[in-house]
């Protein structure tokens, strides 16, 4: 990988997020100190990326208690914990990593080290990530092989997690062990992530790539120029269902129509036995301005109505496999994915 | 309907062209009085929509014209019927309304009244399509009647055609009943003819309408909101299948997996019996940059590669029906269009 900038730091005791709401025009980063600003970093997308929510949150739950004595950090503990999950209600990584948060602070009862202990498990889930990542890469290498003309959706890279991502972790490594991949990038409205993110994380890692529109992967994929589609999830239920950006489902009722395979990749911290399926999981309703305007420039006419549902929910049936950092789970999911999580 | 603004009017012998690429914010026209003029505006998509294009086409082979003798007409008009067609590949209407212009100017041997000849076809054109579309208005009536909540892409309304356009009309017509009809309008990449003119004429009627992403529509589906969906095309084949606006074939094949009607609506002139199948039809491929940039504002990294396809082939087998002005055609096409194509 060249030197990417990383989604999610802590550096001097301040969570550091790099606004990815400015690329692919401007690198620039933004510094939480209070809560608030956390919250207002996750719900409003300076970070997004299911995995990287969580880890921002991790280290976000800690700004401003550095110089705090354990008492004061206990104090508001849980409100803060509750205060970030309310931020983003589709991503089971936000709830899952404030939660692990949660049980470190009521684990630990040694006052003086309750801040140092908190870092570390913040550090912890970080690391787990980029480990997870990695052997995403590893599991899914032999299906981008075989499969090296590929097409993906939203952002499930390096700036969705850490290092190599989810979805793109398979073909960084290939491209790192020089298989000649191509990927069509969809654009991924309303906000780009595509375009902006995927496109230019994959540009930079002279991965070969091409930007299209979301509605013209069917015309592509009639074309014969896709073998095999690889999204990431924000949370994948017991049964298998996978919710993620929206247009995710689309394209897996393409892939059925056209007999391409659909992967799912994910780390197991998305994957969320409690969930039964996804008829369970609450769909985040975001404002119609964003399908209405354009980086503030309206794009339809005043007073139309609009809805932007952030994400969709692929049923279970559609998808081909879930690459995890577990190994790839294949249908019965429901029995596949309860013996990976009981681990 | 409301005063809608023409997409296409000639007027003090000029081709006079609503510049459907500043709507909603701007309701400009520009004037054609040469060739050359006549032809950006139909290649930059100044007029779109396939019978528009095809009118606009008529009329604009007479730009110049008016104080010409009949010599001078007939010394290049054959040159300037194959300039125009020229001017893209998809839409059959185009060639169509030239190639009927062409017979005209051979048919017609009295000199004297050429330019009146020429005009009275090219308004014959016109004039058949307004009635067109109002007959496709009544032959679609009855399934927007049993069907009214909608989906719809691109725009195959006023702003495309005459008057109550191809795919709006039944939806129109059924408005003007009292029929409490509701359309989600696909927001249309990368030109965003849904969101910029089909939202802004619906609105403009009080048609109630909701906006969305492209690659919102499978969720919608999923929601049990749509009861049908109707389109408008560029060209029909002799078999049935249709090009329409790129992401076309994304809906047909939602439709099929979700159950729902998928409804392709046009006049005669759009049938070209002269395709076999759509395997015949040249797909437009647009500059790459209509996908880099949104709404004139650059979305991807420079560098980047796209693609811009602006049209797909939708394969007969996911076409419920076609909705012609010579009533409704069901399958097996090659048969039904064949009877109509006769009559």
């Amino acid at each position: 990988m060249k030197d990417m900038p990383r989604s999610v730091e802590w550096r001097d005791n301040t969570l550091v997020l790099l606004d990815q709401r400015k690329l692919p025009q401007r690198e620039e980063v933004v510094l939480c100190d209070t809560i608030e600003q956390v919250f207002d970093g996750i719900r409003a997308l300076t970070v997004r990326g299911a995995p990287a929510i969580g880890i921002a949150a991790a280290y976000g739950l800690l700004v401003g208690s550095h110089n705090k004595d354990a008492a004061d950090i206990r104090a508001d503990f849980n409100e803060r914990c509750d205060y970030l999950i309310s931020a983003r209600p589709t991503a089971v990584n936000l709830a899952w990593a404030v939660n692990r948060m949660r049980d470190c602070e009521r684990r630990c009862h040694k006052e003086s080290s309750l801040f140092a202990d908190l870092l570390q498990e913040a550090q912890s889930i970080h690391e787990e990530d980029r480990v997870a990542c990695n052997a995403i890469a590893d599991v899914g290498l032999p299906l981008v092989e075989a499969h090296p003309n590929l097409l993906t959706h939203c952002n499930a890279g390096s700036l969705a997690v850490s290092e190599l991502g989810t979805a793109l972790a398979p073909i960084y490594r290939a491209h790192q062990k020089g298989v000649k991949v191509h990927v069509f990038v969809d654009e991924t409205r309303p906000l780009l992530q595509g375009a902006r993110l995927t496109a230019y994380e994959l540009h930079r890692n002279d991965v070969d790539c091409t930007l299209i529109s979301d509605n013209m992967a069917a015309h592509i994929m009639s074309e014969g120029k896709v073998d095999m589609v690889i999204v990431g999830a924000d949370r994948v239920a017991a049964n298998g269902d996978a919710a993620n950006k929206i247009g995710t489902m689309n394209l897996a009722i393409l892939c059925q129509y056209f007999s391409i395979p659909f992967y799912v990749a994910v780390p197991l911290s998305t994957v969320d036995i409690e969930t039964t399926s996804g008829d369970d999981i609450e769909i985040e309703e975001r404002d119609a301005s964003e399908v209405k305007e354009y980086a503030g420039h309206p794009i339809a006419p005043v007073g139309v109505a609009a809805r932007s549902p952030a994400f969709d929910v692929t049923p279970h049936k559609l998808i081909t496999g879930i690459i995890t950092d577990a190994g790839l789970l294949k249908p019965p999911y429901t029995e596949s994915i309860a013996k990976v999580m009981k681990g």
